[in-house]
């Protein structure tokens, strides 16, 4: 029988990611292109590994690189960008992260790979929600369903689409680490250039955050199942599944590549849940009074869902009789335009419209004063407020 | 509303893992236990933090915790071991790890990481499968699947099952690596003792490892329904989910952390591709004619579950035409105990049997006479010639 070893020699050779690749960031918004050009490189070493074990692994390989390059706001790594500045690389306003390639290169490194964790929450997400598309085009499952049909391959076609997208979304997540510490899976190591250890401190920020994605996803499918309508629950899932990821640790991960105090940390991880929870309580408010034609998703998408929002868990214990069991029939079941009206009515009649609405005003200006006060660069802290008021105030 | 953020104080310190706690482990037989003891560490710290988050959330933790805890042989943190004590920390034969307590620590929690994934790979592994059991329990979105049941919880329990147990898997993977590089999800970091970070050569094989056991699990799946019956394909599944995953990656990965050359770890890389094919091709055995007494599991079970072995393949491609064509159909379906002997016949008929236990003896023997030729200790190629015969001459 013909061997075919995988040697560590049959693997190519690449140089280390995200060095000098990219000459300048200034501001925020060169940062997703930035972010991508990494992405795009790890994938160009990448894709070749999978191509070689067998060109069908190379499809997964393809299947995943689509998904992270076409789409995405990059909302993640805007925050690490943001916590990064926040504690500059040598003293004083003026000095910008551009100026220190080494520094600028790391945190575009640490940037794409938090995009990659979320490219495994999405993509296992999507089995979980039993979605069919994302950003416009069929999800990981579906995709991988529909070629097993259209090769007519043996045993259920939609069982085939979700076990490959388990393992896709598992291979994101392996290579969210291997950007994160600066590895590639060709292992290959830039003899030219040593590598520099991702600080300690980063490494457990990372380490809670994964921690508390995967724990606040748990949390929100149980909710939905077991019915359980605390504000408890509700903000559990919130504060975890989005606030921590989304905003909070990558702020606080950005600062600690800077060798943040423990203070600066804080602080940042404070602003970050305050910001997060009301960016996540403005997503319950769209998710069942938004406009289709803004948010992109169907109207009363939420209600339709089954999702255990805080919006919902205050308005059913603020509502009338009446009108909490009116919402408790409007769960999580198809619903037609009198029927969702009739649940916009109940909610705001309940006063918790007014209540999500104040919190969202009262974290949002506790955020920004937060950020006014920060022992930081004023670069640091104008982009931070740029992207507090965008996190918060959107409509879609 | 009340406020419930996450900030880094809410969780528990703790020190660092595996520092000084097992106090010497002087041989392959110890080391279970040792790997045990980490395991259960870990788990003990970060048992808090999902139980603070939401009670529901900490059975996620306790499920995962019981499903690696109660089994396994820990076979490649065995390899893990092995490879380790060929690079030594001091120059000289007599010098074991047990007298560094600092490389035994980092050792052993890398070996610990190891079963972490594994941990992952099988809870997803058996939703591929659609696994009811495993190691004598209900897998992991059986218990999930039951335990929806058994609350009368709404929507469908089996997808409930497989939703809860991809996320414990990707929570496994994230573990893994947070145990790889000695962190914990609790945020703690042990000022009394600086982090050590973990050899970047030791970081690059590990992401080999993972992309490669991926890339093999996905043409595993991708085989079994694409009806391939090349050798290559079964090849390529061989060498990268079994041998490089099993034996070869946890072998280098050991040498890295003693700082292992490259002569030494594409060495050991060899030997371990060599014992790693030779173990699965044993397993393609038993999977057929294998004693269920012995094995544990059904007669026939391959041939059952429809797996595109290198015996197959073999098989498929030496035997008659009317043999090939009973084999074909013997492929992926249930079958009696006649059916199953027709289809053993086919296949020593054919010449597989022989070929592949040739093969299994060829790669043995290659591999021995590559470990008698190694410039190790005399104690760590013996012990790698304990692993040897053990992995090659199993009968379950």
């Amino acid at each position: 029988m013909p061997r075919t070893d995988p040697t560590p020699s049959a693997v190519s050779a690449v140089g280390a990611l995200g060095t000098g690749r990219v000459a300048d960031v200034v501001n925020l918004t060169e940062l997703p292109a930035a972010v991508d050009e990494v992405l795009g490189e790890f994938f160009q070493a990448t894709s070749p590994i999978l191509e070689a074990i067998y060109p069908t692994v190379g499809e997964a390989g393809s299947a995943l690189r689509e998904f992270v390059m076409t789409g995405g706001k990059r909302v993640r790594p805007l925050f690490v960008f943001a916590g990064r500045q926040c504690s500059p690389p040598a003293s004083g306003d003026k000095i910008t992260l551009s100026e220190t390639p080494d520094a600028l290169a790391e945190t575009l490194r640490v940037c794409a790979a938090i995009e990659l964790i979320q490219a495994c929450a999405l993509v296992h997400d999507d089995i979980l929600d039993r979605s069919d598309t994302r950003r416009g085009n069929p999800t990981v499952h579906r995709r991988f369903e529909a070629l097993h049909a259209a090769r007519g391959w043996s045993a259920a076609s939609g069982h085939y689409g979700d076990s490959a997208a388990i393992l896709i979304g598992d291979l994101a997540l392996a290579w969210a680490d291997d950007l994160f510490h600066g590895a590639t899976p060709t292992g290959a190591t830039d003899q030219s250039a040593p590598h520099r250890p991702v600080p300690f401190d980063a490494t457990a920020v990372w380490s809670q955050m994964r921690t508390e994605v995967l724990a606040g996803q748990f949390l929100d499918i149980t909710n939905e199942v077991s019915g359980d309508e605390s504000r408890t629950a509700a903000e559990r899932v919130m504060a975890y599944k989005t606030a921590a990821y989304t905003v909070a640790r990558p702020l606080e991960l950005g600062a600690t590549l800077g060798g943040a105090d423990t203070g600066l940390r804080r602080e940042l991880h404070g602003i970050g849940i305050d910001l997060g929870i009301a960016f996540q309580l403005r997503d319950d408010l769209l998710g069942v009074f938004g406009d289709p034609e803004e948010t992109g998703k169907p109207s009363g998408d939420d209600l339709i869902a089954g999702k255990r929002t805080s919006l919902l868990a205050v308005g059913l214990e603020s509502a009338s009789d009446a009108d909490a069991r009116l919402l408790r029939e409007s769960i999580g079941r198809e619903l037609d335009d009198a029927e969702i009206a009739a649940a916009r009515g109940a909610l705001t009649r309940s006063g918790a419209v007014a209540e999500i609405e104040r919190e969202i005003a009262e974290r949002r200006d506790a955020g920004l004063a937060r950020i006014d006060a920060l022992g930081c660069p004023d670069a640091a802290r104008a982009d931070l407020t740029t992207l507090a008021h965008r996190v918060t105030s959107r409509n879609k």
